[in-house]
């Protein structure tokens, strides 16, 4: 029964399905409408001080008694650079003028901080059934930390290597986060966009070299990507796009039209955004200044830039500078509320995987 | 029954298993053990010009009466552009003085000509049963006469836009060419590498954009990668990168050597080479002069600098001149003959069809 299997065990959950933490899209509704439906519900603690997140896990320990994810960042502070802060700042003044807006005078980290001792003191008291991270895992001192808590610890890969020190650091899973995965891109042993792997590769690459269950994700978002997630030896799914199309998702009106027009609008990886490569939908931003480039500033020094251009640009309706977050599947994914997408997934899932039975040839031939 | 479909009705094969054409790896031993299997060999056509391709005919239908795919490009020929020839010889100036090397005085276009009448005529006095193309399709009045000689016809897609463009203009199938791929991208409705699509991704969406069997391609070396390609919907897999290993690979000693150390080398796509986006092990070459540039000369001048190149460095050992292709997959890929590939592939995809298919719940479940 697919539905069942370590990582349900691991987590607690009767769905190995994991909701993707996405900052500023998926928000308390979402994750517990996702949990109280069997799934794995993720908060993204990233933008959180000590005393928001405190507040977060009181405020979930209320909405559900479901497992929950509490997701955190931890990316190496980015240290001063002036001149290369400098020449980002006066690359990309054209734009506040064109939309006379006063430019920022520098490059400030904003709220997105890595986790640190402040934050875990908070998780001890009161911990979350799991705990992920994202672009590694913190110091070894707040791993031992965390996992001390009774909290299982996952983070995500990108490369066969990444995945082997996961697990050799003390993850009870490991995402493989394949290519086409929408956002930032996990990766923290290598900084080369270029060498990343698509799930078809990725995954079952991954499976080979460790032991622990792996959970797919990137392009995950209907019942025949679930199934073949499986078929790759995954033993569940992280989805991310395909919930930014439920009506628990918090994400802007101009976004989700967006997403509705996916099927015409490519997606690329693109540091422009934060300064760490993250897959979005292309928009004016990313062709004029990227989407790669090395000029981009330590992240998230690069929102500094990005936040205000956006939000005065959506308020007239233009996506010209939104870092819409999205996978390569998007045209898979349908409006639904989130119980309704659950329900589907696992309906369909069960149903593809019963069709494709029949495809089977009994073991005594060919 | 996985292995008969409409995909195999359409080739007149047992298997639904193409062998991708690799000009300089795979020649007519390769093809004929892998459509003597029951699949479909394919034969790389695009560097012999029309009385070579009449000897392979003949030489083909003497060793096989299996059906066999016979390969064309079809890109635009490079026009004159001495301007950006010259910066690009300057720039590998260096590369001719370390190795001591006459360096070439201009980018000639070389052996690799696009599908024409002459080679079309040679087709119609003695048809395979496949014709593929990649880089899009011919002329319409020289597809018209390749379908008129009753020649299946496929192509490669990298986007939802070109398979549709594929069906409109007579393909029987579609090849859906995942951004794990080895070799040259097929793309031609764009020519932005960035934004190419994985495979779990772009398969499903093919397959929901058109009515022709679809092929997936990249990736797909295993039972494993077969079987979750077949999950999302496809009728049938070529692989390429996996062949590279068996015994019949006409490939050097070295790029052999790479292949076998895969696991720790990375691919990227790179234009370097030929002036085309292709998948290769990364090597000196593509460090340091792309993985992409925007200088790199049309397709395939870029061999005028490179052929010399690697053949001088080969012969030493070296392969930092090399385009070593290679898709993302190798490391699932083991040394074998042909035909011990294609059956232990058949009997693995089968024992992996009935494991997966008692994960499925009877159908009135959940």
């Amino acid at each position: 029964m697919w539905q069942q299997n370590k990582l349900t065990e691991l987590f607690g959950t009767s769905l190995p399905i994991v909701q993707a933490p996405m900052a500023g899209a998926a928000g308390l509704e979402l994750a517990v409408a996702v949990s109280e439906a069997g799934g794995l519900g993720s908060l993204a603690c990233a933008p959180l001080d000590a005393g928001q997140l405190a507040q977060l896990l009181e405020a979930a320990s209320q909405a559900t008694s479901k497992p929950l994810n509490f997701n955190f960042f931890c990316h190496q502070p980015p240290g001063e650079n002036k001149i290369q802060d400098q020449l980002w700042l006066d690359k990309q003044a054209p734009y506040f003028d064109e939309l006379d807006l006063p430019a920022p005078t520098e490059l400030s980290a904003g709220v997105i901080q890595p986790f640190d001792e402040a934050r875990c003191e908070v998780l001890e008291v009161r911990p979350p059934a799991v705990v992920s991270f994202h672009f590694g895992l913190p110091s070894s001192e707040l791993v031992a930390r965390v996992k001390a808590t009774g909290a299982k610890l996952i983070s995500s890969a990108t490369t066969v290597e990444e995945a082997r020190e996961l697990v050799a650091r003390g993850c009870d899973a490991v995402i493989a986060q394949g290519f086409e995965a929408g956002g930032h891109r996990g990766m923290f042993l290598t900084d080369d966009p270029a060498t990343q792997i698509g799930g078809i590769s990725l995954i079952p690459r991954i499976i080979d070299a460790i032991d622990v269950p792996v959970i797919a994700a990137g392009g995950i978002a209907d019942a025949r990507t679930v199934t073949a997630a499986l078929m790759l030896g995954a033993a569940g799914v992280q989805i991310g796009t395909a919930f930014l199309f439920t009506k628990e998702a918090t994400i802007s009106r101009i976004y989700r039209q967006q997403l509705l027009a996916s099927n015409n609008i490519s997606t690329a990886l693109t540091n422009v955004f934060s300064g760490r490569p993250t897959r979005c939908l292309v928009n004016r931003m990313m062709q004029e200044t990227g989407p790669v480039t090395n000029d981009a500033p330590a992240f998230p020094k690069g929102f500094a830039v990005t936040a205000p251009l956006r939000t005065h640009a959506e308020a007239k309706g233009c996506p010209d500078f939104s870092a819409h977050y999205c996978g390569q599947s998007a045209a898979l994914a349908q409006p639904a509320t989130a119980v309704e997408f659950m329900h589907d997934l696992v309906v369909g899932t069960n149903e593809h995987l019963n069709k494709m039975a029949a495809l089977s040839l009994p073991l005594s031939g060919p």
